[in-house]
């Protein structure tokens, strides 16, 4: 049903039935002015992020549930990576009149898919209409008894990252090179694999960050997101070339592109993995590539090379200027 | 400065200065992955809202200041209306790369301003290039001991508020009119007040809400809201037109427009008052204008003529199907 006949109450309603079943510690969810969640004696996270139609995303690329489903990742990840635990989502959604409900539903489905991987209650937001494109705002609630800030790396901490980088980077190209939107379970092929890491991103949560001394979640690229860690953290680093972790579709897909796979691990961006330090006696089946020295930024390649770095990755207000640009940078978040 | 060429980055960190000194238990505001507050053992409440240009507001009827403070005073007022006390904010911002970041900070004064009314602390959110218009989405988040929610009116509860009703609705007729953007800080003339009473809407936060039954905030009208209460309360409600309080403007400009004032008081919105019940022996220097019966919904007139209303009032998709009707009802919110 087109949203202008289903009307605002309608789909709030409608909404409400499909966000039913939340945690025992919501006390009020969809439907009051406010929603009310019982606190406990632990810290509060909040983090909020924001998508516009043709700016960060593009229907004819992605479909609702995928949208959906990464909305809320790209969210989850910021929770995790202040060592935290997701709790309570709110969805804001700015819709145009003539977009189908069954479309806003399948959006709500991607939500709710990944939501209940982590046990997260949607507890509320608001639904309004919008003159142009589809907007998204989503505000994530988590808990933690510790927080792991990006300031607190050390001289001489290990840095590590939990799963390969660059994925998502050529994921995009290759989708783009596709054309259109594709509907992925079980990927067969390298491509549609690499592609399915860009839509819906495969986020993981650390078993414990008891240890950790900084963390961040790679959103911006690594060159961008190492780059934070050491202003927050006053420090320099180095980065070891070869350890960087890249999967085989990326080398064997790259390859046949021509490209240097290790670029989309430096600068690609979306990935989502945490990156982290901790001391040099951390034990851990992540990927260690590189140190925290007092410092200076390098990368060094298999054979000893220094090069600099420079926080190098997507920013997005500066390919925003014309609107070509702005679509060469869809489904960017 | 265009937003384009002081990019993201330089957007976050001016944003950051201009938030810093918030309150005590905000361990970490903007520019880390999520904002973090210590929790006390109170109720939390949270709130969602989303504002679109050209569809909620007219950049050629609001200044950025305006919108600033309004787009907080909203989500203020959908907290108190949950008997909490508003405690952080989240700010998202779309934001077209051609717009300047003067005007940035002008909508962040705004913000501040009711804020510090308030001592709300701005901890977070996202900014984001947007393709076409300006696009806000805020969280607030509030604390409570004793929720006050929509369902616990019952019959024979007196029916509250707290404000006059329907300034704001004339207030934006007469902006329309008036056709552009006008600052306004002490509000020398009955017209000017009633535009102030839309553009900053007065938000005042009850002392105690220990004995309130069920409370709401007048967004929708007074029709529409108190509507919203006898659903979930599941009574009828009975109001006494002549008890509706209207102010002087209001009587004065709608009489020489040949209007009828309580029209824009019962229909209108955006009053942002608080509807409240309680019991019948509960006393207050609000507004009394009814009372909850078992059944029905009528309006009573001096003569004691009863008639039946519906929940008449703004409903956001059924206006936007075309783009004419959406500009006539912008400012809305």
């Amino acid at each position: 049903m087109k949203i202008t006949k289903l009307g605002e109450f309608g789909l709030i309603k409608e909404l409400q039935k499909k966000c039913s079943g939340t945690l025992s510690d919501v006390l009020t969810g969809i439907g009051d002015d406010a929603a009310v969640v019982k606190v406990t004696d632990r810290k509060f996270l909040i983090t909020s992020d924001m998508l516009i139609e043709d700016v960060h995303f593009d229907l004819s690329f992605t479909t609702f549930f995928q949208l959906g489903y990464k909305f809320l990742a790209v969210n989850i990840s910021d929770i995790l990576a202040m060592g935290g635990t997701p709790k309570y989502f709110l969805v804001s959604l700015g819709i145009p009149g003539d977009y189908d409900s069954e479309d806003i539903y399948e959006l709500y489905s991607g939500v709710k898919k990944i939501a209940g991987k982590f046990g997260i209650a949607i507890i509320g937001g608001d639904t309004c209409a919008s003159g142009q494109g589809l907007v998204l705002s989503g505000t994530l609630i988590g808990n933690a008894n510790r927080i792991v800030s990006r300031s607190g790396a050390k001289e001489g901490d290990g840095i590590f990252i939990t799963d390969t980088l660059g994925d998502s980077a050529i994921g995009l190209q290759l989708l783009k090179t596709r054309g259109k939107r594709v509907h992925i379970f079980s990927p067969a092929s390298p491509r549609l694999k690499l592609i399915k890491k860009h839509l819906m991103p495969d986020i993981k949560q650390l078993k414990s960050t008891s240890k950790l001394t900084s963390m961040i979640d790679v959103s911006d690229g690594l060159l961008a997101d190492l780059s934070h860690i050491c202003d927050e953290s006053k420090v320099g680093a180095i980065i070891y070339k070869e350890n960087i972790p890249l999967s085989e579709e990326l080398r064997s897909i790259s390859n046949s592109m021509g490209q240097d796979p290790v670029q989309y691990a430096l600068k690609g961006g979306e990935d989502y993995a945490l990156l982290y330090t901790a001391r040099p006696t951390y034990k851990t089946n992540d990927y260690k590539i590189g140190e925290i020295i007092k410092e200076g930024r390098y990368i060094i390649d298999s054979k000893g090379k220094k090069t600099l770095f420079k926080p190098e990755g997507y920013e997005h207000f500066k390919k925003i200027s014309d609107k070509r640009s702005a679509i060469s940078s869809q489904l960017k978040s």
